[in-house]
């Protein structure tokens, strides 16, 4: 498939997830700053989360199952009464994952530059994921997260003050990944704008 | 730096690093394999391992001290007691992590390649970290692994039940990764193999 064909196709379903309310909101500018450059497109990202996954016990990603999943901070209470009501086959996991952006680039310049800039926003594990003959793809990311098994048999086995630490260490996980969200949007509008102006 | 001076240079490193036993034993046939095609050389390497780690409140990784780690799977047992006997001063962290292998290649095809074959042999974040004038750096990993956070004040806030499923979740990561890494070698040791037969 050409470059601009591919595009185009992306750009849409992008539209029609923004139209549904489906994009997280805090990432919404930087899709749009990203997309506006013909050279660039999004295919998939998120904001960073915090969620209650059910693994099963040979740890099989492809069959987990999201429980519940926040788009923020939360509060004990809210994550107490989230475990009280769910139920869980296999392994109950608490997680708190960072932003991640996928971005096909014209260009490998164009991919080089934006790993640069996500490095020196805090994504400090952007990367080029694949070339083929048509884009190639970078991944916007950082390894940094929580992920713990807290649960097993039906039964959830940590004690209040493990949730409340918890909590605060997922919580500040999300903050930080707002602020590395906050960085990249600044510069990778810069650098768009730049583009744009040397291309003239 | 030219790509042969390069390469001679960490080679020689390793070389040292072999001779004073600090490469996981494991790892090693991986990057003999590696490091005899004259297109590709390894410059750090982890076959995987479980730790403690003190890990500042703000989670300020730079500042972040390992107390204990063991490249292979642990008992409840010595977890037990190595949680007993060590102490921490901000936030204690238990941790299983894969393998990871960062490979230096002479061509961007040959970095491709290696991606695929990592890919292929389950480590599915497998990507180029960074093209330069001399060199093109892959990281072979993939994003499986348990962090959580079990202490804070100087105090251990998991029970007995709750040990037991982090050490079993851990252990399970472990066999996963070994698993992982003797698919790379042996896929590796063909791809090698079928690039020097087809080169001369």
């Amino acid at each position: 498939m050409r470059w601009e064909t591919l595009r185009n196709k992306f750009l849409r379903d992008l539209e029609k997830e923004l139209l549904s309310g489906k994009v997280d909101e805090e990432i919404v500018r930087l899709l749009e700053i990203i997309n506006s450059s013909e050279d660039f497109f999004t295919t998939s990202s998120c904001s960073g989360r915090i969620v209650l996954i059910d693994v099963p016990e040979n740890g099989d990603k492809k069959r987990a199952k999201v429980l519940k999943k926040w788009h923020r901070e939360i509060s004990v209470e809210e994550i107490a009464s989230s475990i009280r009501e769910l139920s869980f086959n296999w392994i109950l996991w608490f997680s708190s994952q960072q932003p991640i952006i996928d971005v096909s680039c014209k260009s490998l310049e164009g991919a080089i530059d934006l790993i640069k800039i996500g490095v020196a926003s805090g994504f400090k594990d952007s990367c080029i994921k694949s070339i083929s003959e048509n884009r190639v793809v970078v991944e916007i990311r950082t390894s940094e997260k929580l992920y713990s098994p807290i649960g097993y048999g039906g039964r959830v086995l940590i004690g209040e003050s493990e949730l409340e630490l918890l909590v605060r260490s997922a919580n500040l996980i999300q903050r930080r990944g707002k602020n590395r969200l906050r960085r990249l949007t600044t510069s990778t509008e810069k650098y768009i704008k730049e583009r744009e102006r040397t291309e003239r």
